[in-house]
């Protein structure tokens, strides 16, 4: 359902690899920068907490595409994607004329999740994924009255229990989930940026950019395995949003979030 | 210059040592939960960062009782203050039902500072303390729509250059800038919570809490050596507070933030 009352907003996904490379991460934040009105970025991290991690001797063990968090590994995202990734975004876009705000699930008591119970996964075996939360609980009045204020969040994939725990979040699955309640008041649209082009139908071939994806394509491509691993949660993370009352999902390389690129979820 | 239209503000400062022992912070948390009215947290975590550097390789190196910081211990400050700590204590604060949002002073842009250049210490040297940042402005006003929305701003002991870059910053510092600056707009009582009961005449003797503090105290105490190392700092920021309209200053123990222990300076 359209509406004409409600103002655009965008939400903007982008992933560990971009926030990684200074000239790539330059890039997207300048082109944030110049999108116009009421804006949020949702960014991830995984890789620099892969080889933070790494100096820390705290082994990364990931099953279909999400990391398993211990807590020594808690420890690790908190700093990294709380800290590290996400204060140096901000002072970055601070610097481009953006009013940014660093948030996490627990500032403002904006995203509540619950902790992950052991799960079967594909292969048939059960994971316990450790410390890691399941958004229960978006709340878009306090995220909106932050964005009222002039403020642009920028949203590191943690959340909170409610019970005095940080818990670790796909960052995929934050933007979604925050797309999906800023709907309620906004007029959505959410890009996924990445190191890729869009969805391709063939990954070694970046010109194979699928233009749209529905419903029964995603299922097909699942199917047949054109659609696997890390791609996997996100396409059906931007299908759940789209069925949620997103205007418009689109995934796309982050060198081109305005919207025109990619692949467009429908 | 007392105005009784002001709205009562507590700044609470808690350090290092108690943000580091589980039990303490947990009480300190619990106090501050239990404050009235509007409240703003500003915590430490230098001997998190220590402990973090040291594992991580990091050399430490402490000059008059501040932290120099090269690139390589900014990025360890900027994940242990701004990530690990800061994040803990909103989580915990949110399950205490107390509304945190954990800042450093680029979020909102509430805290810009200038990288100090070298300078000459008390000894005679000459030191480059690298990334450190000395408070240049405070926004009060961003602060304070933060607050008037229910908020309690949690702050880490960073801030932003506003050209891109975070820098560390003395915790004591961010707390008495920033109970200056809410001066203007609050009736600000700032409280110092640390591992001591006061300052104490005797550093030995936790039952010698000097009761209040002067600026010809202040002197005497520095030039005779009663007030030295991280105190010296601390009573000098406690003092410019007093001075810039902050109404009432105390240095206590982290269990007795009630504002009837503890040393007051005046």
């Amino acid at each position: 359902m359209h509406d004409d009352m409600k103002e655009k907003l965008t939400v903007v996904k982008v992933g560990g690899a971009v926030v990684e490379d200074d000239a790539q991460l330059a890039h997207l934040l300048a082109d944030f920068a110049a999108i116009e009105g009421r804006k949020v970025l949702v960014h991830g991290g995984g890789r620099k907490a892969t080889k933070m991690a790494e100096r820390l001797g705290v082994e990364t063990c990931m099953v279909e595409g999400r990391r398993v968090t211990d807590s020594a590994m808690l420890e690790v995202v908190t700093m990294v994607y709380g800290g590290l990734v996400n204060k140096n975004i901000v002072a970055r876009m601070q610097a481009l004329g953006v009013n940014a705000i660093g948030l996490t699930g627990a500032d403002a008591g904006i995203i509540r999740s619950a902790k992950r119970p052991p799960v079967v996964v594909k292969s048939g075996d059960t994971v316990d994924y450790g410390f890691v939360g399941d958004v229960t609980r978006v709340d878009h009045e306090a995220l909106a009255s932050l964005i009222e204020a002039g403020l642009a969040p920028v949203i590191a994939p943690l959340t909170h229990d409610g019970e005095g725990h940080m818990l670790n979040t796909n960052a995929d699955t934050m933007a979604s989930e925050t797309a999906k309640a800023l709907a309620k008041t906004y007029d959505v649209t959410l890009v996924f940026a990445f190191e890729k082009p869009g969805v391709l139908s063939n990954p070694d071939d970046d010109t194979s950019v699928i233009a749209t994806i529905t419903h029964s394509d995603f299922e097909r491509y699942r199917d047949d395995g054109t659609i696997s691993g890390g791609m996997l949660p996100k396409v059906s993370n931007a299908l759940a949003a789209v069925d949620a009352g997103v205007e418009r999902v689109v995934i796309t390389r982050a060198d081109a979030i305005d919207g025109q690129h990619g692949t467009v979820i429908c």
